[in-house]
């Protein structure tokens, strides 16, 4: 197999000095050692004057996370306008502005004598949005397949660095993209939804990777970002894989060196790899475990 | 070492036909394959007539749930009195009732004006209630570390059986007590805090272990429960470092085999293991890769 050379438009930056810290300790030995770790800040987010929620994140690319989980949480409809995106460093906030009051705060003020929580607000509108998306025919080839997951398990990451992190990376064909990374539960996935709103980008001719667990959540966000296929190193959960039949997406997990498992959408995959070919994931490019939460 | 016989209060039952499903697919090979995956369900919960918030969990142990996440988002208080905990199945519905209302319900009324989630309310809260946490001076052995961490790694469990689940475990010395697994965020640790709370149990002689990462979340709760000492197999976050040496916790990651490092609290290890006597984490008791999100 050829070397893949990845073109990717955004990748981690491990060299960058605000992502991570040295640390020092003791080990099983009772020795003084040094450690890299990852750094992880507060991050309050509002939509025009309401302030939404406080989210603890690596801190890069603010405005995609704002945007993106205004999006996944369905506070944003993706034919809203943004006007602006506005991110203070030093106060740790993050404004994003729309043209009008969006129907989430309409909802909002309506709700807070039954509800009061955007979280329980926001999930049965998640659901209700999944019906009206209907995901595209496009084939997952696993040739694509294996030397995008080549190309991402190989790209220096703040993974690699520190650990402790998660990644999500937005791919076309066998080319990723976008790789993000955050210690955030689902901020991976919310800067990437971000980013594709904020460059127009469809999700049609997509594949999503993920490191985390093929679940409920991450389905339902792959569906939102009009993605057909997500695919994974982890496992699945029941209502993971239910949700990808329901909609239609190609649903892959436990993607390691050859092996993989679709339990969703099999029909999109096109087997164009001879497995003779692809050598079981080598040391090198093996995660050192997947990142935990 | 000899096998040591963990006398558990509460530990995994994967043999629970409701916790994992059989689900078919299709493998690298286009071959039909089933596999056990875990399952994931929604849970509505109340305290008194107030919706917070819909989670998502296996369905083990809805009231300890239920409690301990309503604790650590500081919606009840340690010495607020619980007069029921109802849990309705076919509703998917668990009600906490209090005594009198609770300052949180109070504190929603007040600032639905600015705030209006609930997130962002308590996430403050958290912080202050960490400021008058007092943990003590207790010991460490590495001869319970060692001991603590085979007995969990074999213990049959839902993530033996089927992956994609976080584990927690609350222990005195090397003896594990309660072992609660969860695919939610953080649901494994907030059934550990319920059930200490609805059974009385101080934090002070006790270990925590969790297979999730050392994040400042898992630090704040740990302190919040009393609990001195917290061991992880995973990494570290620097926020969750900062944190565990402001409250004065014992914090150990990367926990595998005779490997561990500690980066906070050291000062409670005893280092009474001769580290020839431990052998490396053999293969079997090895997890298959830790459950990521």
């Amino acid at each position: 197999m050829n070397e893949h050379r990845p073109g990717y438009l955004i990748r981690p930056n491990p060299a960058d000095p605000r992502l991570t810290r040295r640390v020092a300790g003791v080990n099983e030995a009772g020795e003084r050692v040094e450690t890299s770790v990852t750094v992880e800040r507060a991050l309050t987010l509002y939509l025009n004057a309401q302030e939404i929620v406080t989210m603890m994140t690596i801190g890069d690319y603010p405005e995609d996370l704002a945007v993106g989980y205004l999006l996944n949480q369905n506070m944003l409809k993706p034919d809203d306008v943004v006007t602006g995106v506005e991110y203070d460093e030093d106060l740790s906030v993050v404004v994003v502005r729309t043209g009008h009051e969006t129907n989430f705060e309409d909802k909002l003020k309506k709700r807070t004598q039954t509800s009061g929580c955007a979280q329980g607000t926001a999930f049965g509108d998640l659901m209700e949005a999944l019906e009206t998306v209907r995901l595209p025919a496009a084939p997952l080839r696993t040739s694509w397949l294996y030397r995008l997951t080549h190309a991402v398990n190989t790209t220096p990451s703040l993974y690699l660095e520190a650990g402790a992190i998660h990644g999500c990376v937005l791919a076309r064909e066998d080319r990723p993209l976008v790789y993000m990374e955050d210690v955030g539960r689902h901020n991976a996935v919310d800067k990437i939804a971000g980013w594709m709103f904020r460059h127009r980008e469809g999700g049609g001719d997509k594949i999503f990777y993920t490191t985390g667990r093929l679940t409920s959540e991450m389905v339902i966000k792959t569906v939102r970002m009009g993605i057909p296929i997500l695919v994974s190193r982890s496992g699945f959960t029941a209502w993971g894989v239910e949700l990808a039949r329901q909609c239609g997406l190609t649903l892959i997990g436990r993607a390691r060196g050859k092996r993989f498992l679709a339990l969703s959408g099999e029909e999109r995959i096109v087997y164009d790899q001879d497995l003779s070919y692809v050598e079981e994931e080598s040391a090198r490019s093996r995660r050192k475990g997947a990142a935990d939460e």
